[in-house]
């Protein structure tokens, strides 16, 4: 499946559909941010995905942090929803999804870090370094908003 | 439409949809709580409903508050998310809805309170008062973690 990112841009195809997903923010003892590059466009972006019918949005993004960065988590609070209309994402069987992420800040309980799949390289960075990374402005907004320490202030 | 509630029983049916949605805390001078009562199931509960394509999750919280009750809001900040896989919805053309709903603490900025098709009544009530009143257990916690008063801190 390949998917076009569209970012307030003019020539985006409309939204059908909207399908609710958590990203996670992952700070290690010293405060750095865990990113992983993904496979499908090599940029670094924060782990998280999409929920399954029959699970809570706090077993969703453990799970996705599991499955992405191998490390166990919990959600501790809500950073902020993220739902802008300008951004939407093309898939080749016709699907244009709008965004809807809502950011969690975690807490690492358990796990080992590896990359998977999805996540060619994992990796935990100190906040300044992150800005000289290939990072998508939408998930440079949320690592920016937790870093400004006010929960559930982000409604986006 | 009709919609039959099971909330935690053996018998509900299976989850086939999830729609995300919203629902508004809004507070008066006096600190007293927005209900609205429901004109399908006589119900009291708070404003909110599913977002539609293309707008954000702040403008669909605006518009749904404004439909059911009159006034005009602006979400502040992020209650809890709620998205208990116990609690569905389950509609008369095969839908199943999973419990999916954003709460948002909002400020009023305009319009004059009126009820709606959707709303018999609408009206303040002192948070003492809401124990008394017929209120679906899904939505009293909702109102009992606005009241504690630490924004961002309820995942459910």
């Amino acid at each position: 499946m390949t998917r076009i990112d569209y970012y307030h841009q003019a020539d985006a195809p409309k939204a059908n559909s909207l399908v609710p997903g958590a990203s996670a923010i992952v700070a290690d003892n010293e405060g750095r941010i865990l990113l992983q590059r993904r496979s499908d466009n090599g940029r670094w972006a924060l782990p998280g995905g999409v929920m399954d019918i029959g699970e809570s949005i706090a077993q969703a993004i453990a799970r996705e942090v599991q499955e992405e960065t191998g490390l166990t988590v919990e959600p501790e609070r809500i950073v902020g929803v993220y739902t802008d209309p300008g951004h939407v994402f093309a898939y080749n069987d016709g699907e244009v999804r709008q965004q809807f992420s809502i950011c969690f800040a975690c807490r690492i309980v358990g796990g080992d870090l590896r990359p998977s799949r999805e996540s060619i390289q994992v990796k935990f960075f100190p906040a300044a370094e992150i800005d000289g990374l290939n990072v998508h402005p939408s998930i440079r907004l949320r690592i920016e908003d937790y870093l400004k320490g006010k929960p559930g202030a982000f409604i986006r």
